[in-house]
C-alpha cells in the first residue's frame, strides 16, 4: 500500500473543543500523510492592529480549547491504540502571526484578584504585535528579530469523555518540542483516534508567560501512523535528541510539581519496558541526565538524552 | 402562579458528563420544586459485598463525573442570570450506602507513581463496606454509627463548553455544606441553565480523604429559581450560618492554595457588592471570622459568618 | 513532687527566631505551670493609631518568627521525648490588640507581582484598627463585636537546626485549636526541649487572610509536660472534641495539599498506633468524619472526633 | 590594588546550616580571588561501595543544607550590596563523586506517606554508586560515561536572619548553571556578606529527581566582587548565553508554579531596570523567548537569552 498525502483545508467549521462527539471532517488511514491547515488561537479575528476583539466574547464561545481543524478519522484505530504523529512541517499561510497581551490569569491564577487589587494593564490593541514571518525569521520589532521555530500548541486525540485540557489524551501542551522533526505518540481512547490540530505558533518560550506567543495560521504536514494493541498512559515525544514524557497539571487538581513528578514516573516506567532499563538505575540515571520543559504553565515534558539508551 | 412539585426518577440514561449537549429530561418553569432521583457514584453496581466492580472499566466509560440525573431544563434561564437551588431534602432510597477504597490517586496524585512505587492496597471488596441507613443513623461498622448527614456530592449547571469538573459551573464538589436548607447558587451559561444532580452522600468528612465517602443513591428535593441579569463567576452557597463562596484547582493549574485565594477574593468582593462592606473591612474581617471547607481535595469554600452581615 | 507555677516575664530580649542557640530565660521540671508573658506580632510598636512602624525595618530584623518569650528549658527533656504543653489560659495584658493590613504577600505570593502589577494598597496607618479587649469581647468596629477567641499563633520546641517555620517543630501555625483548654504536642529535638512561644491573637479566623489577626501582648498560662521516650514526627493537638495532626507546606517545598496528605497520613498512623484501629479502617473512617482546619495558608490540621475513638 | 588569590582549605569544622552567627573562617577584599576547598553532601562519609552512612542520624545532624565551606567574610560587604561571585573552575579533588538514593521525599512529599503505604525501596548500599572522574568524564556504570559538567549545589550569603533554604540568598538551589563561568549575583544581608559554599556536583539534571546527584568533594576557584548600594531581591545569574532570575517555592509556602512566576516577575523587572525594556514589552517577549530551569524541585530559574539584551 502505498502512503497517500490528502488535504484538509479549514473551510468549515472548527472546533472548540476536544471531543469524542466531534464530527470527522476527513477520513485516513494508517501511514497517510495530511496537510492540516489550522487556523490561529484567536480565530483569525486578529489580522491588523486595528481588529476588534474582545476576550470575554471570544472565551464565551469556548475557553477551553483553541479553534482546532478537525477531527481526522483514522481507521483500524481503536482504544487501547497509540496514534503516532510525526511532524513534518509547520508553514505559516499568511506571513505573519500576532503577539498580544489578554489578561493576568497566569499571574494571578484567576481574575478575581485582578479585580479586588484593581489591577490594571494596558488595553490589548495596544500592546498588540502584528509580526511578520519570513525567511525563516520572525519580526517581532523593528529591533528584535527572531528565529522561525513553529510548532504545534494544541494536537490532542478524543480523550473517552470530557477530560481537562490539557491532559491524557495531549490538548493544549504548548510544548516548544512538538515542532519539525518531532514524533509524538498519543493515546487512542474512541474508534478512529479522532485527531485535532491548531494554535500554531512561529515562536514560544518555555512556560508561555503572557499565554500568548507568536499566534499564526499555518499548514501542519503530518504523517499519521498507529501502533496497535500499544497502550500508553500520558502523551509521549520523541525529537532529534531526546525522548519525553509529558504530563499536566489539571488532573485531579495536581500541582505542578505533581505533573514534573507525573511525567518523571512515566518517563522512568518508558526506560524500563522499552529500553531494559533497571527501575532503579532509570531512577537514577535521570537525575543526573535529565531535563524538564514546562510547556504553558500547566503542562511538563521529562526528557531523557537519546545518547544514554 | 402556584408553583408546582414534579418527579424526576432515574430511569433513562444517565449523564456521565456534565455538559450543553445533554438532552434536557425534564423541563421545569423557575419557582417549581422537583424530586431529583439519583443514582450513587458505582451507577449502582456496588450493592451488596460479593458485586463485581471493575474500577478500570467503570473509569473508561466516564471518569470525569459521577453518574448524573438530568439535565432540568430551567424556562427562562439563560446566559448570565444566575441559577438558585434549595435544597429541601435528600433521602436515602434504598436504606443503605457503599464505602470502599478504590486506588491512591488521591495519595499519589498519579498511578504511575504508584506503578514505580509496587504499591499494593487490599482488594477493593475486602475493604468495602454496605452500611444500612436507618433513622438518621449510618451503621458503619458494628462499632461506629454516624449520624446521618446527607449532602449532593455533584451538582451543575451545564458550562458554555467543555470546563473542568469541579469548576465554575459547579460539579463534583463534594461540599458538606450542599446539605438540606442550603442555597446554591450557580452561574447559568446556556439556555434552560440545564441542572446536572447527583452523587449523594449520607456522611463526608472534610477532603474526603479516600474520594469514597458513604455513597447511596437518594432521592433529592429541589426548590429551584432564578435570578434574572445577575452575574456570578463562581458557585455561591448560604447555609444557616454561613455564607459561602466556592473555588476549585482544576481550572488552569491552580493550587489549592490559589483555590483558597479564589474563594476568598470572590468571597470578599461578594460583602463589597451585596453587602455594602468597604473592600479592605471586608479582606480584614475576613482574616478575623472566616472559615475554610475544603470539600474534595480539589473544592473549597469560603465561609463568612451571617451574623456579622 | 508538688508542680509549681512559675512566672517568666516579658522583660528581657525576645527571640526573634526559633533556634537550638537561643539561651534559655527559664528553667523549669516537668508538671510546672508556667505564666508567659508575650509581646504582639508587631513587638509591641503599635499601640495607638498613630505609632509609626515600617513594615520593611522591622521584617528586616527577622522576619521569620514573631517575637517570641523563651526559651523555656525544661528539665529531663530530651531528644526523642514529646513535649508536652496545655494551655490554661491566655489574658490580654493591655486590653487591646491590633489589627491591619501589612502588604499582599499572602495574595500574590510575592511582592515582585505586586510590584510589576503595580498594586497599591492604602497606607497600613489608614487601615490599622486598635480592637478594645474586654469582658471577652473584641471591638472591631463600632459595629463589629467579636467574642474572644483567644489563641497563640507561634509556639515551638527548638529544632535540632535550622528547620523552616512553621515546621516539624511547631513553630508560627497559626490555628485557632492553640486555645485554652487544647493540649499540644511537640516532638523534642534539644536537651530541654526549649520552648519558646508568643504571637497571640484575640480572634482569627481559618486561613489568616491578610495575615494579620487581632494581634495582642498576652498573658498565657501553660501546664509543660514531657512524655519521655515517645517520638512524634509532626505536632500534634488534643482539644475538648478532636484530636488533630499539623502539618506544614514549608518543607521540602511542600504544596498546601501535600500539607493536607501529610497531616492526614500522620493522623491516620497515629489512630493505628496508639488507637488500636486497623490502618485502612482509620483511613476509611478519616474520609468519612475527619475535618480539616487551614491555619495561616501555610499550615494544616487534620482533626479526628474523639467520639469515634 | 592587585587581586589575590587565597586559599580555603576544607580543614576545620564545616558549616551545617548557612546563618549569620557562623563565623567567619576567612576574610578577604572585593576582588580577590578564592581557591574553596568543599566536601560532598555526605560529608565525606561514602567513599566506598561499604561505607556505613545512616541518613537518619546524617539528617537529625542539620537536614536543612549540605556541609558547607566557609562563611568567607568580604570586607567592605553590607547590607543592602550585592555580592559577586564569578565561578572560575570546579576540580574534583579525590577522582570520584557518589550517587545513590536515599529515600523518597520527593515523591511522596513526605515520609509519612511512605510509611503509611509500606514503601520499600533497594538498600541504599544496594543502589549505591562510585563514579570515578578524569579526563572529564564521569565513569557511572561500565557502560554509561557522561560528560563532567561540575556545578555548584549550595552557595549562599548568610541572611539576616533564619531563611528557608533554598531562598533569596541562595542556598541549596541545585541549579545546574551555577557552573564554570557563569556569574552569580546574591543580596548582601549581614555585615562581610558572609559566603557559604559546598555541594558540588561532577553531573546533575534538571530537577535532581532522586534529590542525589553525582556528589563530589571538590575545590573551587570563586572571585569574589562587590556591587555596592546595589539591592537584589533574589539571586540572579549571568551565564554566557543568558541572564538568569532565580526563585525558589521553600518561602512562604509558595508552589512551584509560585516560585516560576517570582522568578519571572523579577526577570521582567531586572528587563526594565537595566536594559531599559519596557515593562509590558520585556513580559511579551519573555514569552517568546525565555527558557525555564527546574534546579532541585524547590528552585527555579527564568532565563532571558542575551542576544536579545
Amino acid at each position: 500500500v502505498v502512503s497517500r498525502t490528502l488535504w484538509l483545508s479549514q473551510q468549515g467549521e472548527l472546533c472548540h473543543s476536544i471531543s469524542p462527539l466531534n464530527r470527522p471532517t476527513l477520513t485516513i488511514d494508517p501511514g497517510d500523510t495530511v496537510m492540516v491547515e489550522t487556523e490561529d488561537a484567536f480565530g483569525g479575528v486578529i489580522r491588523t492592529k486595528d481588529d476588534e476583539f474582545d476576550p470575554l466574547v471570544y472565551r464565551s464561545l469556548d475557553w477551553t480549547s483553541n479553534p482546532l481543524t478537525g477531527p481526522i478519522f483514522v481507521k483500524e484505530a481503536k482504544k487501547g491504540d497509540t496514534l503516532v504523529v510525526e511532524i513534518k512541517d509547520i508553514k505559516p499561510t499568511i506571513g505573519q502571526g500576532v503577539a498580544t497581551v489578554l489578561d493576568l490569569l497566569w499571574l494571578l491564577s484567576e481574575n478575581a484578584t485582578a479585580r479586588f487589587l484593581d489591577v490594571k494593564i494596558p488595553a490589548e490593541k495596544v500592546l498588540r504585535r502584528i509580526c511578520p514571518i519570513k525567511d525563516r525569521k520572525v519580526y517581532w520589532s523593528e529591533k528584535v528579530v527572531l528565529p522561525y521555530r513553529p510548532m504545534i500548541g494544541e494536537i490532542a486525540t478524543a480523550p473517552g469523555a470530557v477530560m481537562p485540557n490539557p491532559g491524557c489524551h495531549g490538548g493544549n501542551m504548548d510544548l516548544p518540542e512538538v515542532s519539525i522533526g518531532s514524533k509524538l505518540f498519543m493515546p487512542v481512547y474512541v474508534p478512529g483516534a479522532l485527531l485535532h490540530v491548531g494554535d500554531a505558533h512561529a515562536a514560544q518560550g518555555e512556560a508561555e508567560l503572557s499565554g500568548v506567543a507568536i499566534e499564526m495560521p499555518a499548514e501542519c504536514t503530518l504523517a499519521v501512523d498507529l501502533i496497535r494493541s500499544k497502550t500508553i498512559r500520558w502523551p509521549r515525544l520523541e525529537t532529534a535528541d531526546y525522548i519525553m514524557s509529558v504530563a499536566s497539571s489539571t488532573t485531579h487538581g495536581a500541582s505542578l510539581r505533581d505533573a514534573i513528578r507525573i511525567a518523571f514516573m512515566e518517563l522512568v516506567l518508558w526506560l524500563e519496558e522499552e529500553y531494559r532499563f533497571d527501575r532503579w538505575d532509570a531512577y537514577q540515571l535521570c537525575t543526573q541526565v535529565a531535563k524538564v520543559t514546562i510547556g504553558n504553565i500547566t503542562c511538563v515534558g521529562a526528557k531523557f538524552p537519546k545518547e544514554y539508551l
